[in-house]
């Protein structure tokens, strides 16, 4: 990919995210990386979405050095920098407080997969973090909220639960490109809701069988995908 | 029904659903049947609904062998296949993950009859399925959706209550024709939301009278309707 | 009032309650009196809003015979009669199943002043209906539905609390004339919508005191209102 | 700032506030204050935000009598006043009646600090009054509810947090400026809901730790604040 290429795309998906309704106020940030190049393009801070360039998109290296850009990076530049070193397939990541994935991650529970919607883009529960420490919250925070990410995430691939949600806080979500990670917070958000409102129906586990999560799952993005035109497009 | 006109009125019909609202990403798609030809028209599998053409419809035979068109057609494709076998009636069927549906697919729960709304469209509960086991789920799942949906469906009249829920899915619906499908969609959608928030309400049973269903369901669609300027439109 | 006059308010008054975003599908029904002439100006049954002009607009007398007008007037003309019988201080009629009331109807719960936003609009309890038996049903249906409004709402000021539930069904609401009763309807629904959420928050009785709600009331309704520029308008 | 200017401000937060779907009806209002002129503008009562001019915005001194305009003001202006001789750090109030927060303040509940969202903008629990007795409601009720949030309040900084839910009614918010209030005003709602949400999913207290909610809130409007890119901003 061309470095312009990246900034680019991190501002499309950056402005998608603005126009899907997941951003309150500016409480929402997409950042790319170039793993060959080493740099990571992310969201300026608290800057309006409506009149980002591609001159606005700040560039680091991946620890965070600005590279090339006039703007501050966005605040929780940490935690994408903490996720694309423990996430060696992900390409780029989108952190949002979307209402209900939010409301989820304030409630402290992860989401179970309760229906084929989930299983389509998400190959189990979506994880919750453990609560940060008083000392993890004051010192080294914002790489800390990576941290615990990682660790609840475990040793699943990060493509096939394309999202965690940190306690007390909200969604980070990733995917191959930074608009397919969009598209994944966009999905996370719709998955949220449709779980919020089974929950209220009904208080039973409401599990699908792991047969049918495998099914789901593996239909869209397996091997034998027969979903889409060309066997693994969305 | 000339040919073109069904490859139109579905891709007219997917349109509609999409602009509905009723659509999360590319979870929808709307089948048509031709029963005199046996032919099925059906959306493409992943294909923006914004920028199809009536070209992008696939057609089919009733087994599901493409007769026309250049693209896969909907992964949904053997589920519309076995409802047409199952409901001689209908010419129509709509798939969607609609939110409220969706739900009430996700908790298990058939929609009882709670209020009028209701008894205009659906002329009873409206039904789930069981859940698949796991040797439905792993050989001809698609089929064997359709399959459940019928088991549930039973002996009624497919055109009284044109709406099932797949338990851990979603919505099937259909109707006498696309427009149609896609208008009970529609209320379904309505339906579900409203029915939603009654048992939030209150977790009593808060099904109407068998009268009231019958007075109401009658008044759109009996012999003796009186809803509408001709009798028998919606 | 000229004759014309009230054909369009009839008219705007429909069109203004489609925008509203109150209305599911054709559920949504405007009507007005002209009581010197003994005349009623209503909705067609199952005509589009967007297309419908003055000349669509029924005009029957007090028992429902057409004065003018080639369509066949709601299905709801019976209840909105009655309740011009009923009510002699009312204007207008409108009939929804707008979310939130319809949710608090199909629930069987009048919807208790929980607020100042509630008191600014509605001197008290919306009421529910009784259900209604199967004999009234069966025979005289949406008139009965017209008696069992006048029935739940008693001897109160119908203008003072203008909105009544019909148990299994939906909200009528009505004013001093066509736009007004819509604004009633909206505002009912905001209500409810309101109330919803509070009593999910908390399930005591939340009702407010007497004081407060005259206080309220009485600030836009009363002799003395003190809100808008002109004393008495909303 | 210059009269004008005042003036102006307040007429564009006015029309800021019902764009962001926050006012139900006429249910808002905006205010702003010059101390050193000791003057007051305030939306006028009853009037449409779409037609509303400067001229329009009624102009009074600190006890409410009018200096400059036409118009009668906001009914809800005596509350304003009380809140700017009791606050003596804000600019500017907003009054709503916004879904969520009403909801909360119907239930008779503060708003816990459930997650970040709220810490980011409220530095604690947004608190609710105590309901008003009867001899407040009957006499100088509109000063009396300013009195109520002012000791609900208690001694915290009124810009830590800027707002309160007023008991069985609605929320008052305000900032720095007009624009401000609006901006907090929108993130109440935002907040409310989420909380509201979060509660449904789970009945526990669910606040977060003081050492989070500092972190947070210092985050944004500390004195070593690291979001945005002056610092300060929002």
């Amino acid at each position: 990919m061309k470095y312009s290429d990246l900034r680019k795309s991190v501002l499309d998906a950056n402005v998608e995210l603005y126009e899907s309704g997941l951003v309150i106020s500016t409480f929402g940030n997409v950042s790319g990386v170039d793993r060959e190049r080493g740099i990571v393009a992310i969201k300026p801070s608290g800057v309006s979405y409506k009149s980002m360039t591609t001159g606005d998109i700040v560039v680091t290296d991946m620890d965070g050095n600005i590279v090339d850009g006039q703007l501050r990076p966005s605040s929780d530049l940490d935690t994408h920098l903490e996720l694309y070193r423990s996430f060696k397939s992900i390409g780029a990541v989108v952190h949002t407080h979307s209402f209900y994935a939010t409301a989820w991650a304030q409630s402290g529970c992860g989401i179970p997969v309760m229906g084929t919607t989930h299983a389509d883009y998400f190959n189990g529960t979506i994880p919750v973090t453990r609560q940060l420490t008083d000392d993890e919250i004051r010192a080294d925070y914002v790489r800390n909220t990576g941290r615990v990410i990682a660790e609840a995430f475990g040793n699943k691939d990060p493509l096939s639960i394309p999202a965690t949600l940190v306690n007390d806080h909200g969604p980070f979500c990733w995917g191959r490109d930074a608009a397919d990670a969009v598209h994944n917070a966009e999905m996370l958000e719709a998955v949220a809701r449709i779980a919020f409102h089974s929950r209220q129906l009904s208080q039973e586990t409401l599990e699908i069988s792991s047969a049918l999560l495998e099914r789901h799952f593996q239909r869209k993005h397996g091997q034998s995908a027969t979903y889409g035109q060309s066997g693994r497009s969305r």
